[in-house]
């Protein structure tokens, strides 16, 4: 079957008209997807029944959402569920200011998107606040998980059947309700990461009693060979857990190292995760933040729908023949940290367990973000203007990039410290050469660290120590690390940054 | 001292002069009380170690977050914290249309909130979407904790010095949380609810294995000699758990059953909390829908702050001396669900450790909630407006309730049925007489509740059964309830449903 196109995804819309989505409707990605589970002559996913654990196994729909179906039928008055009325809700009308997308790379104005309590009743609307700001489905909204499954169908359509989406509050939580659902520390689980990885996902884990296991890295991220490894001579009474059966990735522009898996090093891991019975954990945020290389200071040419989806990475979804992957994808990196939504996508069965969790949990992201998401995205922007719009953020962040870049070559002494040139995300990870350290026979690689953060702090800039990052804290630090982001700072502040950072490390190597 | 005022809170605002809070600024309630803890002449609360979890022990500060403290430092450059720039966040203003506040009790019109990306820069204004739409404390802005604070001050005023508050995601994040921090399965732990109690909070417990030990309920509601009894002759190994050490309680407008718990009540409760050592969840999302009686049709008079606030009961965080109360708060009911935004207010200890889990499970509500709230409670309205719309919500919910009473005085079989008027909250609560059902010999309590809510739904009426509510599904069902709403259905609706109610009543009983 050929892939899926946004002319298709526009045609189906057609085909089955206006959406009716009422106040705590039931929605799941089947009911959007272009070819629903059944009618897909893809395989059906594996089931993870081994790998869950009891506390996911126990939980039940919760009571007064199974009544809830009850509301399906027509003219049907409920004095059962404790809704308020949207009469009393504090807030008619929302509207916001937004870029618009002028079908170039660059989006140039603004213009209104605006949602009122009763659209749906006077104007036939999709979606309004009478419904975003009342309760809904812990899953989110109906309106929200079609964008959602319209969006993974078009970018990775995933090679089984039975894929489904629910929406998250951000991968904080994706990534927590996961761990809760894969690991327990009753049985000794532990889970497999990058060596040096994201410092929430790790912290995440310590107080659930899960053991962390950090997979060798190179250039190209997680080193499959190493991962194998670990996993054919795994003891489970020498190290004091059972086998690793879960591994977590942050495979584009991975957090801290900036480092992004080549698709053929996504295939080798892929591979010994199925040789291993492990299930994947893909944590994407920077996905769409490719950094591109550039030969001139000329604009950067838009490329067509087709050309963008052709240049991005394949995800691990996208491969993911068993259903073995749960990938985390995340607005905040792309519209607004603060929208505090994302969205998970993963085996049917296993997306059923997330929103059983998130029903006695979180429930769903809140309604002003659904809301506010939903006319931008889908109403105001369509696929074609958000993927115009991801295009116009990696055009911005490859600038931002290259303006470090500029400044390392310029700043950086290069006797002592080494990096590779990202080519996606917001992270730059530079090497120190800490034997060349004066008092390197004395020193610690932690001490010499210290030396340079503290450094750097008197002269006014704040660096990330690689240390902060190690999988496993309690062995020796191997290397002196520091992350730099070119995400947050003006061009200004990066120059001066790492010019400061320079003299330091030539001052404490005695290079001046 | 004398009763915390808005004059005194308005004072200190103007004391301290603008509010400075940066992206993801750090704030605690100590920053914003009338009198910070260390200046307070109230005792400190108790430490709760032996009630805390083992997870909840072994949560320790993120690292990234602790970082973040050094950039307090004047003038300093970030290269550390992976914060994407404003500059491409895809929202650049938002505003909305709210129901302006006239002093008195009802609102008429509206009027506009708006907030603009670089406010704070551009405007001198205290929060600006730069800061809410950007990575943020999980506990929440230091603006909203601003608003929380004087509030619960105002409202509470709790008797220890060291009390504190953050952000939820709302009650349900709230309670999970709670649970995670005091209960733990393999300490054979418990906890007491009512004997019926909120569904979904049962819920949570379940797949957390924490046993629910219900205690019975008269029409004040939760019976303290009933716990007492049960806590004195607690025997772990009989009951397969340890003596519960939590109680969950819902004191005013109590969902399933709409009774509220008088002052005298409250008191005894907390004596025999603290008698056997027990710490208190206190659940208090209707609050402040106080329902009044009403002698005429007259427009209700407009209470003055003082009056108002002296006629809500008192909350057990108001008489808390020990410390053992964590209390939720929620904006679900008073502004809109879809905020998903409420708050804990609990011992500093306590506060502390639940703000360290949201740091890996859920970081703080959405930032266009905590805009728009903020906006809304704090400048739109302040701190009085904000009283006047509770007094706004009283008089509609207090109207609707009384078209449901009148509904059941005219179309309910008072052979059968019996009920309470409830004076807070949304809920009325329903006792069918069974023993008066023509097979009530050969019929079970559950199968008389399924007939007849079943023979409601025939005729288009969905209630809720009071077995979904039971705490100890396991025991037989001691009586048949129902649970009925009057806060969503429309007034006619609400005739039309009850009289069908009343018809399959007399049906089922004989009694046309």
């Amino acid at each position: 079957m050929k892939d899926p196109t946004i002319a298709d995804i526009d045609a189906r819309r057609q085909a089955v008209g206006q959406m009716v989505a009422p106040t705590a409707a039931y929605a799941d990605s089947d009911m959007f997807k272009l070819q629903c589970s059944r009618a897909s002559n893809k395989p059906a996913a594996r089931r993870w029944d081994n790998h869950l654990t009891a506390e996911s196994f126990a939980r039940a729909p919760g009571i007064l959402k199974v009544a809830a179906r009850f509301l399906k039928r027509p003219g049907i008055i409920s004095l059962a569920g404790g809704l308020p009325t949207p009469d009393y809700f504090g807030f008619r009308s929302i509207s916001a200011q937004v870029p618009t997308s002028n079908h170039g790379i660059f989006f140039e104005g603004e213009s209104t998107i605006t949602m009122g309590i009763h659209d749906i009743a006077t104007e036939n609307a999709a979606f309004d606040l009478s419904v975003a700001l009342n309760y809904g489905q812990a899953a989110g909204s109906a309106q929200m998980i079609r964008w959602i499954t319209e969006h993974v169908e078009l970018v990775h359509n995933p090679p089984y059947a039975d894929w489904d989406t629910c929406l998250t509050t951000g991968s904080t939580d994706g990534l927590y309700k996961a761990l809760r659902m894969l690991c327990d520390k009753n049985r000794g689980d532990s889970w497999m990461t990058e060596e040096y990885s994201y410092a929430t996902a790790l912290e995440t884990a310590i107080p659930l009693g899960i053991r962390t296991v950090g997979i060798k890295m190179d250039s190209e991220g997680l080193v499959p060979e190493a991962m194998d490894k670990i996993l054919t001579n795994w003891d489970a009474s020498r190290m004091g857990a059972r086998k690793p059966h879960v591994l977590y990735t942050v495979p584009t522009g991975q957090n801290p190292t900036g480092s992004t898996q080549s698709a053929s090093r996504r295939r080798a891991i892929y591979d010994v995760c199925q040789k291993h019975d492990v299930y994947i954990l893909e944590d994407d945020p920077y996905y769409f933040l490719q950094l591109h290389s550039r030969t001139s200071n000329s604009q950067p040419r838009k490329l067509s729908v087709g050309e963008f989806l052709a240049s991005l990475p394949p995800s691990y979804l996208s491969i993911d023949t068993d259903g073995r992957v749960m990938r985390l994808d995340s607005f905040s990196k792309i519209l607004a940290p603060g929208t505090r939504m994302g969205w998970v996508t993963a085996s049917e069965q296993m997306i059923e367990r997330f929103i059983r969790h998130s029903e006695t949990a979180s429930q769903g992201p809140g309604g002003f973000s659904q809301a506010m998401v939903y006319k931008l995205v889908d109403e105001k922007w369509g696929h074609t203007g958000f993927l115009n719009w991801l295009q116009r953020l990696q055009a911005g962040y490859t600038d931002r990039r290259d303006v470090m870049m500029s400044a390392f070559d310029k700043f950086l002494p290069k006797l002592i410290v080494s990096w590779h040139v990202p080519s996606a995300g917001m992270f730059c990870w530079l090497k120190i050469k800490y034997s060349c350290h004066p008092n390197s026979k004395i020193y610690s690689t932690l001490d010499i660290e210290e030396e340079i953060f503290a450094a750097c702090l008197k002269r006014g800039v704040l660096l990330a120590k690689g240390s902060w990052f190690r999988a496993e804290p309690d062995l020796p630090l191997q290397g002196v690390f520091f992350r730099l982001t070119f995400a947050a700072a003006s061009a200004e502040s990066i120059e001066v940054a790492v010019r400061a950072f320079g003299t330091a490390l030539r001052t404490i190597f005695g290079l001046v």
